[in-house]
């Protein structure tokens, strides 16, 4: 740390004062200035050069005098830090978090309220947050506006979706910031629910690539009892600010002293791979607050639910019909119901005959007949299965089995009926020993007025992460509000989904083949994103001739989006027919692990591919995963990450020679080598390909 | 039932179709009425005079056309009905329940949409709703406005509360119509949280009495899945419109066919005894639900409460300081808590010696340091007792001693966070053996934007209700929205509160003497309250002698409320040394009856006096409550409702010769008397004061 330089000084002369900090490695540094009037503001730099120009920091409160100038600076302090951690679950067995911390202690001389501006200046980034100390000035507020500014220094290429306060399933536009236009957008996206905020407005983690090829990733960490934050762009000076989600009266956030804002992080780099290896998120997290975990599993495992995507099974018992109040009527079966107990059964005997630890069950319980898109409060009481789904039968059969069950609650965006049946939900899953749930959240949500990004879901999903680990059970949320490292906190909510996901590709336009090299760089920076890969027949007219759909990746690719997508949790989507046909490649879905002691990011540039190694938590074995878009990439990988003076047999699953994502999909190979750590290994990507591999360390 | 005579046609002569509905006794008449335009309107005869003129119905939906014209009628239904049924609890052991009822079913020609307006035509009045058949062309659909209006003939005088969305707790202003004026109002009124919803709109019950001497009442019945009404005024045309309680962002009602309206009540009578003998609004309700309903149990019961609004003790354990978080801070005892086991202890010894069902505790639970006015959500968790209170032990003592505990529920107004906590709550309770629970809604709603008269509250209280039934629990809830009858349906819900209470005398200007007179026209229609009588020491400078607060009337007439204010669950409110003071006046508490095989109204007069006698529903003995306002009264009371040839003793409990509501409010003489069935009383009632008689046969 040091005191502002003279350049510094002519370039702000408007300032009253100005400090700057840096990182550990002295490569990012922040500045933190007070203007004259008091007014707070900062700017970061990366080997010197400005990356985030003199930004404004600023807090508005509902009917009293806002919090963004008039500020005497009151103290500083400094500490540097160093606090290694262990994750429960992870991409690494031990986490680095060094950092240098500077907080600035304000007072706004009229109201005599004080905020602190905490910034943690890390190798990769820098992060700062609004804390509101107790005080006798300040105690209930209402915040009514942030307005955190991030003025970047010119036309990035950025990786955006547009600000919608209830979904985030979009494909990802590729345009530089001046071409940001969410009246441009193609809404023919099968989206069921869109709330987009504006036409200048993106989401974070927003991924952008400078001119001079500088990696910039703005985002936030540790979003508790406050909105998710959207940013409204200025596409003319390169500017974003944030916009926080309102709740059903326009209000942002209801905190009490002593409170704290989310990190605001802004991540730098001149490599991609330090983005996507970043944890800076989940640092930014608090320690876990669950003692004892060693219920908290990975998990893989398959489930009814990609027949329905693809149409040839229903959630429902009677068929996509209306019956009205289904709760209590009689239903009459349409035959296509995927939540059989003998169909179940049939998952459950593939879960044990491969090695799959669970059984996802989708549409087993009553309400599917008239569930979606009707605003409706009591769809689902999470505890009254269909008359063909004999609840303790199966979960016998699957105890039997070694198999587990897991519990699936759609709540259909009615979240106010979902914490109405939560407790009892709860208790069935604890009477027949589910270890974990899916919950999804498709509709506008009800309480009506809020949305799946204002501060009550944020509150509602990290309040079902600890109801659950009350009750010893994990949790995986889909349609929620995008997570922001709180799998540190409560390691039991193992995966969420909140972005688009494998699912599209059945049944709209998909996911082009680089929706999975950007992923890495913005949803997955924090937690795990439960995909659902696995797919292995891509294309849908397989199941209906009419069908023009189909999964944008060839199969290898699917494989290493084992390796690429990190998740403690994952599926293997497809049916068990499917893999029954391909049990060569299936074999890389049955070995690969999905918690890790090491990873190791070879390759990464976003949209266009990447490729990382994993070393199994448990053994030596690595797994490898590669992935391009819609390019064909060749590439020539260093093994010096095995271990030295081991052979290793290394099972390749690579792109035939004639696939392509579009017109030969499913064409592989299978090579099988013995490799050591001084060798190299050629990968050949078609189209939308992809190479998993794995390392076994031969005796 | 007869179709229109001539005279109607020539007044009404632009209308396509009209019929008149009569009553089982003909004094009532129902005309029903579609313009040549299709619109709908009704008007309301008795004995032959119009008493509503004639009044528009219709529906407007959001987004898309409105339900109010354009109507041909396309089927009539008409049917005599005659249900007698029994209640589980009541005031008498079997309601009558006869009426005509004719059903207008309309389709929208333009729409194909169908609604039906069902009216019900009883002896005491009209009631009418609109109900939505399940239909091609209508399922979902949202209520933006309700447009019933009731045109009356003549500038009546009223009993009114403003049209308030979170508040009934009103004294209630008897003016003209054209003279009712929020505006006016005097807002000092102790109530915590307004929200008028405009200059002219009042409340219903609505109570009127028009110049020639007709007694009128607007209300409704059967408020389930829709929102409270409240009513617009035109001051100058003596119209009230409905007027819909909206949700967070505007909306009424969320419906899906078939369903149906509140019912619409008009209740007419040359004599104001038949007003509030009228069993009119609970008869409109659904039956019970619940199929067991023996451990529906009437209660009498003391508790922890009145010290606190007296101000020598506190609800919370540390004082009302601000415990910033309470529920994780350390707490220092202030020394005035209540709810300790000690006192507890005492208040269940007190219970046992004088015969009381149960002992109620307020501020048994963690949160009340910083529980009020700041829109907190998670202020209680309904299960963490304060560290002076043994919930086991107390509840092993009451056990012992044969009395139940009441438990005490206060939300605060975070619906959602109950609403979480709800089923653990309900564990608590069931664990120790708790029959009842007494909730509270003092506060802003949470989910933020909800009034306590919204379809998401009503539905919430009527939630809870059935929770509480599935648990065999009963239910009392304050600050709810007001009851309309669905004690029939759930008679768990033993009582509500919804209304000025007597606490308000505690600590504000209090209740002038004629609100109990009052009351009984209007909040009591729609089912019990809890409106804990039995003040002794009604002036509160006995506890602070700075302190000019009282209630505002006699002890006798605290008495009187017993019988007047009907409820099968009875506070003895005042504390146990109070009553020790007073034993001979405490004998009329400790032996009156709360539930009843007959009630006799023999004197009735809204906002002057009212009289009524009850027979015990398990024994031979009669009660008498007179009460009168802040007039004196005499008054000679015929004994001929006693069986006759039979003896009985009368224990009179009387104002004594110098009490006075305002001077001598405890002043108080008892007679005893034998009397039959071929006597008179002869009541003499103080200045806002009352009478209490006990008849109990001899041999």
């Amino acid at each position: 740390m040091k005191t502002i330089s003279s350049i510094f000084l002519l370039l702000i002369s408007t300032m009253l004062y100005a400090q700057i900090t840096e990182s550990p490695s002295k490569e990012i540094s922040l500045q933190f200035q007070l203007s004259s009037e008091g007014k707070p503001t900062y700017s970061v730099l990366y080997k010197n050069k400005i990356v985030v120009k003199d930004s404004g920091l600023g807090i508005v409160l509902k009917d009293v005098p806002s919090l963004e100038s008039g500020f005497k600076l009151i103290a500083t302090n400094t500490k540097m830090v160093n606090e290694p951690w262990k994750p429960v679950l992870g991409e690494v067995s031990e986490i680095q978090n060094k950092y240098n911390l500077v907080v600035y202690h304000l007072l706004q001389e009229t109201t005599k309220r004080k905020i602190d501006i905490s910034f943690k200046i890390y190798d990769e980034g820098v992060a700062f947050r609004y804390e509101f100390p107790k005080q006798e000035n300040l105690n209930y507020f209402i915040i009514s506006d942030e307005k955190t500014q991030f003025n970047l220094t010119d036309n990035h290429k950025t990786f955006w979706i547009p600000g919608d306060f209830d979904s985030q399933e979009y494909v990802y536009s590729e345009t530089k910031i001046s071409e940001i236009d969410n009246n441009k957008l193609d809404l023919n996206n099968a989206i069921a629910l869109k709330s987009i905020a504006g036409r200048y407005i993106v989401q974070s983690p927003l991924m952008m690539k400078s001119p001079s090829n500088i990696y910039l990733n703005i985002f936030e960490a540790t979003v508790v009892n406050y909105p998710v934050m959207h940013l409204d762009v200025d596409i003319k000076n390169f500017s974003f600010t944030s916009h926080l989600v309102p709740n059903a009266i326009g209000d942002k956030a209801y905190l009490q002293t002593p409170a704290v804002s989310p990190w605001r992080t802004i991540m730098v780099a001149d490599d991609a791979r330090k983005i996507v290896a970043s944890k800076m998120i989940l640092n930014l997290n608090e320690p876990s607050k669950i003692e004892d975990t060693s219920w908290i599993k990975p998990m893989k495992y398959v489930g009814i639910w990609w027949e329905m995507h693809v149409g040839i099974a229903t959630w429902d018992y009677a068929g996509s019909q209306n019956a009205q109040n289904s709760l209590s009527q009689e239903l009459l079966p349409s035959g296509k119901h995927g939540a059989t107990t003998k169909n179940t059964k049939r998952y459950i005997d593939f879960a044990a005959k491969h090695g799959f630890d669970g059984v996802l069950v989708e549409g087993w319980n009553v309400g599917w007949e008239d569930w979606f898109g009707n605003w409706k409060e009591n769809v689902f009481d999470f505890t009254t299965p269909y008359p063909d789904y004999e609840l303790k039968e199966i979960n016998e059969y699957a105890k039997s089995k070694g198999v587990k069950m897991i519990m699936h609650h759609e709540t259909s965006g009615s979240v106010a009926n979902y914490e109405r049946h939560l407790d009892r939900a709860i208790n069935l899953m604890k009477d027949y020993g589910y270890p974990a749930a899916k919950s999804g959240y498709v509709g506008r949500i009800i309480p009506r007025g809020e949305f799946h990004d204002g501060q009550t879901m944020v509150n509602h999903f990290n309040f079902v992460a600890q109801r659950f680990a009350d009750n010893k059970l994990m949790i995986n949320s889909h349609e929620s509000s995008r997570p922001t490292g709180y799998s540190r906190t409560y390691p039991n909510y193992i995966a969420a989904e909140a972005a688009r996901g494998n699912e599209f590709n059945a049944w709209s336009t998909g996911n082009p083949p680089a929706h999975e090299t950007i992923l890495p760089f913005t949803r997955l920076l924090g937690g795990p994103m439960d995909y659902t890969p696995g797919i292995f027949e891509l294309k849908m007219n397989v199941y209906d001739k009419a069908k023009t759909t189909q999964v944008h990746t060839t199969l290898a690719k699917q494989l290493a989006l084992y390796v690429t997508m990190y998740s403690p949790l994952q599926m293997a989507a497809d049916l068990p027919e499917n893999y029954e046909k391909y049990p060569d490649a299936f074999q890389f879905i049955k070995h690969v692990a999905v918690d890790w002691q090491d990873s190791k990011y070879l390759e990464a540039e976003p949209g266009d591919y990447l490729t990382i190694v994993r070393k199994d938590k448990n053994s030596e074995k690595w797994f490898l995963g590669a992935i391009t878009d819609e390019n064909a990439r060749k590439s020539k990988i260093n093994l010096d990450f095995l271990s030295p003076n081991k052979k290793y047999k290394a099972i390749i699953y690579q792109d035939g020679k004639t696939a392509d994502y579009k017109t030969n999909p499913i064409n592989y190979q299978i090579l099988t080598k013995t490799v050591t750590n001084k060798d190299f290994i050629q990968l050949n990507l078609a189209k939308g390909g992809g190479t998993a591999i794995s390392f076994e360390p031969i005796n």
